[in-house]
């Protein structure tokens, strides 16, 4: 099953190690603890919609430029599995 | 500031009126409870992500199609804030 939580955590870690940024300077930025943002990024936390916008603003990303990432992963995953039902 | 609770919540809500469905039915089929569903689809609660995989089955929708239309929403609503501010 493919989980919401997981597919944002993923795009956000993504975003930050591209920018070659640590957990601690953008937990900083968006003002939420570093536990937070490292649950968040794992896909163990579901991030609040308010602090979602703070980490997005702190990466320098818009909501909707993360979604469209997230969207992007949701739907391989699916048609990945998908293939894997076909073939079975 | 465009929230991805309100988005989901909208969109939810779209798709279950869509199908002439009412809150109860959707939330007997998604095993979950009308006040947890109402309240998801007025965007006052963050669905988890287990059971908005499961109200999504419910309406028989994907998580990545549902995805794909609060992206649209969210990039859209962002954009018309955009223009109010170039106006401003």
């Amino acid at each position: 099953m493919v989980l919401l939580r997981e597919s944002v955590g993923q795009a956000l870690r993504r975003t930050r190690t591209e920018q070659s940024r640590t957990l601690r300077d953008v937990a900083r930025d968006a003002r939420v603890s570093l536990g937070y943002l490292s649950e968040v990024e794992r896909g163990q936390k579901e991030a609040s919609s308010e602090l979602l916008n703070s980490i997005c603003e702190a990466l320098g990303l818009t909501l909707g430029s993360l979604m469209n990432e997230v969207t992007l992963e949701i739907t391989s995953a699916e048609t990945a599995k998908l293939v894997v039902v076909d073939a079975a």
